[in-house]
């Protein structure tokens, strides 16, 4: 399934959730990631983050999409890579 | 269609992108805006955003999903409300 999985987390707890996120999906702007994931590779990946992050404070939204040809995707302005940022 | 509209825009001109935003959809996490909206009024908000943004510096990512019913949410931590923040 495709994935787009955006995050509002506290500035402490954020880099360790990207660097998690990182090794499952594309970082594709400042607070979103996405790609195509197995249900289980994103169970795993989630099970993860929740150990990471306050439920309290932080909010991180998992938008499912059964095959990616149901979603288009459209940029206005800039695509950011973050792939050589080091975190 | 469902829209998820997901943005990176300078802090110089963010607030006016999200003033313009909240006339058309939903403001439900600090970088994010969904909800149901036609081809028309998509076209038009579109249209005033590219306006207001810089394309070199800011990034919107608009996901365009044919019907709700292709894509699932799932929420870990708070779901945010912006309705009565004032911009």
């Amino acid at each position: 399934m495709y994935i787009i999985l955006t995050y509002d987390v506290e500035v402490k707890r954020v880099s360790k959730v990207r660097k998690c996120l990182k090794k499952y999906l594309t970082w594709t702007q400042n607070s979103v990631f996405e790609g195509e994931i197995t249900e289980g590779k994103l169970h795993k990946c989630l099970s993860e983050i929740e150990k990471m992050v306050s439920k309290k404070e932080d909010s991180i939204y998992i938008y499912k999409i059964n095959t990616p040809k149901f979603i288009k995707k459209e940029i206005i302005g800039k695509t950011k890579n973050f792939d050589e940022m080091f975190l």
